[in-house]
């Protein structure tokens, strides 16, 4: 493989535009991914599949991982199959997957014990801003790493922010921002149940705040789903969600840091579990809220059903 | 005075822009203001200045009251000078204050009784907002008050949402959209004191978040803020937000509605005021959540000073 | 009458025994109740029956009253037919009602004015507690009001603590105590949820507690309901204690003082009634816990039904 | 060494009156710990010394363990020269120290490799009660661990109550009394600070409530306290409580049971950490509510200082 050949190992509905946006842009990509049909469509477009993690990296070169949680990713890299060792001297791991700083640490050390380089590169934005180069995305690593990482990472997204040499750090700021999000969720969650119960639309609450001093895709994005409780299909499912709240609240805890509204979240979280809410989008908490005030909620979503 | 007479009542941060641009559109303002002071300038700009609310008002006349709280706003309605027996049959007050539903519903009908109209119409946006007009404004009451109140409000903002017909509707919104600002604050405070701790810049944190999915006026003004800790001058006082928030739960209550964030929130005002932080910026809330992790704070913040 | 009459009115489950307590003293006890079929059982052991609260009262005797919150209260001493004229000069009330210290500051005023005396004398203790005369008495009032009710008091419990000459300071204790109570509800709920789903009996857990050191009444008597969920017929019902802890948060807000845990309670209060289990014990908050942990609730308890 | 021999590892203020009692009772004890000098006392009662945990403990034979946390606990029985090898086939391993259940079933797999056997038996109740054999004993294991440490329990104190088979199961019992006893002191913190402002002495509210329904142990000792701000010398230093409700919110966590109250306890013992009052009791917490109610605090607890 050429200089400009890249792995891409994961490809749910993150790592499939973001190989689709690699082909795009001349990079040699090959793939993999557990259940191979997921794989396929990229062929079609010109993509190689590999049969595992490790055959889908070339020694030296780079790869890009995708996956959905700490555990999952480790595997890919250190486990049976996985790519570390394939990676070998002269390489670059790229991993963009929400995970905890601790994963990302340790992976650099055993990209290190390799002669590879590692970067986190967690994102912001959802599969159809990835799908256009609209993500937003978090750097952090060595230099030298994050200096041969960034013309890739500027293929993929319309910011690539520097959060230091820690290789964690892109990580805590992941974690922080979905902890913000969720937070938002939450206010305005306790908002339109304030404003339903005193006879005001919560479209209307929606419209204004959002065309207001809350104009951002934060609010915008998970204000509508609230607004009109269509948490299914889930743009991020609950449990997904629920595993990263978690991670920053260790990451918190490790730190010394209070959070208490994390703690809380958490909390409602886990409580939407229990009420098996865990597939739906993880704005659903808003349940929760609306069950206590005693606002009807639709019977597909009530708890007694 | 003819038609087009309007007295503002309050000549505050607020008042006075929104007096001014009156003026600037052709309105013959007459204004009160308790210290007198404050009025001189806009007399000079073509207003006229009355000694006390009752004075200020026309039989039949627009009053546009913007006061600090609740009971200010009932004196100079309803107290001895008060404006609402002047106003009389066929007046109208525009209460742009924030202030609880009660309050609005209570001069709605006291205004009633006397033949006049009331609406709420309070406002989100700084003093530098309402200066170019770009307040978002808040409006609810019976339909032929707020018909009839529209065309001024146009006249000060960049947007007038109608929130329906009870009086108390404006103040409902305005209180949650107080409540999701100071939920914002607080979610930055925790998030900021996460990555300090851990090695990342506020600034930097600042910067990516408010350029990404919290791109908004809400996250930009105070994530500023708190970034810099430039809590002196105060763009909203500390206590004035603690009125705000309280209301926000003496509302919760009175709906049935729980709302653990807002609760949550009004202990760290409370706690503030407590170390002394009542006349900063409510966004020094965040000096709670550094303190508790260990982060330094510059001396003339902290609570031994 | 004589020097040692005294009326009763209100004849819930407290205000029985503790009139019936006065009659076996030898008190020559008048008894008032809304509904008149209550107080008839105390006709047969010697008590007189009034129409009305006046009636029950002689000018300048005694009257105890024992009534469901403040409006009742208020109406029963100051509405139409209260006794507060009817006692007249030399009077004195004992107010045994859990109240907020307003209601009891603004009676003594009332009391005053007409010459009469005025003590609050709020208790712990439940009805099989009263019929024994083993309840705990929180006294508060001017020092002749307290001396002069100090020995009939003495006839109704098993300790009388004097907490100041504020008339509502009594009551303070009294409402802190129900937090403090709810307070270890929830402690317990969480802790049999965390035993149980490890697969440790929450009798064994109860038992334990409550014979090592928690071995007091407020851990045996709610411990006992909450390890065998035995929320009905209700000890105290649930909509009652949620008044009480609204009391609390009200006088802590007024007072300035953060009650976090008290904050937290009374939303757990809220969403139980939200969820149809206000005329449960109010210990039937732990419902929340157990359902949010994934533990079967029996059928009848549940939220579906 | 006889039938009687018992080595116990770790003489804090726990395990130097549980050694003495044992050698009273007739055992024969030899005892090891870091610092020879907490051993010398017990050598003149009859005691044997020991270099190392190892040499402590006969083949077969029992040893008690006493430690601080999990870490220490781990090394002293698995570590180099930990006792675990030594005591081999037949022997019995009675944990009484506060940990994790994790800790617990780990031990009890590792014993079990070794042939030996495991209880964890944490207790309740000081210094002053493990010397007059009062302590409340929780157990867990398998039965015939727990059938062999019975007797051996049961001369040190009153109670001794099973809590199954689970080796953590005693270790889960034993955080969440830890969880209570704190959740007991933020109420009474709560508690004492409303009515101190409101001119109510807190000695006498803890009188009061300490001879009523909150008769009992941990009440009376964390209630003096407080009320009397005697936060040094330490009975349980505050360090070391927040250990143990990491370990409780920790095992909630990793049991999907919400503990809301734990979570906030946590940061309320990381914020008393943060202002410098980690060696002070843990009932220290009350501080910070008092600070934020304006209640002044002696200068040598204060922020300030």
């Amino acid at each position: 493989m050429g200089a400009n050949a890249v792995a891409v190992v994961g490809l749910g509905n993150m790592g499939t535009p973001i190989a689709r946006n690699l082909l795009a842009s001349g990079y040699a990509v090959t793939v993999y991914n557990r259940s191979r049909d997921k794989a396929e469509p990229l062929a079609a477009e010109g993509g190689a599949i590999a049969d595992s993690p490790a055959a889908a990296v070339t020694s030296g070169g780079v790869v890009i991982s995708l996956l959905s949680n700490d555990a999952v990713l480790e595997q890919a890299a250190l486990g049976a199959g996985g790519f570390a060792d394939a990676l070998g001297a002269g390489g670059l791991h790229i991993s963009m997957s929400t995970v905890s700083p601790e994963t990302s640490r340790k992976l650099a050390e055993e990209h290190a014990k390799r002669g590879s380089l590692f970067v986190a590169a967690p994102v912001f934005g959802r599969p159809d801003a990835a799908a256009i180069r609209k993500l937003w995305i978090c750097l952090s690593g060595a230099p030298e790493a994050k200096a041969r990482a960034l013309p890739i990472l500027n293929e993929l997204g319309q910011r690539v922010q520097d959060f230091g040499d820690d290789p964690g750090g892109a990580n805590i700021v992941k974690l922080s921002g979905n902890f913000m999000i969720l937070a938002a969720i939450e206010a305005m969650a306790e908002t339109m149940a304030l404003c339903e119960k005193n006879g005001i639309e919560r479209q209307t609450v929606y419209d204004f705040f959002t065309s207001a001093n809350f104009a951002c895709p934060a609010y915008q994005s998970y204000g509508r789903i609230i607004a009109q409780r269509a948490y299914e299909p889930a743009g991020f499912v609950l449990e997904l969600g629920m595993k990263d709240i978690r991670l920053a609240r260790e990451t918190a805890a490790a730190s010394k840091v209070p959070m208490p509204v994390a703690d809380f979240l958490f909390l409602r979280l886990q409580d939407a579990v229990a009420q098996g809410r865990s597939k739906l989008d993880w704005s659903a908490i808003e349940l929760a809220t609306a069950e206590a005030a005693g606002i009807p909620v639709p019977a597909p979503l009530s708890k007694a059903s």
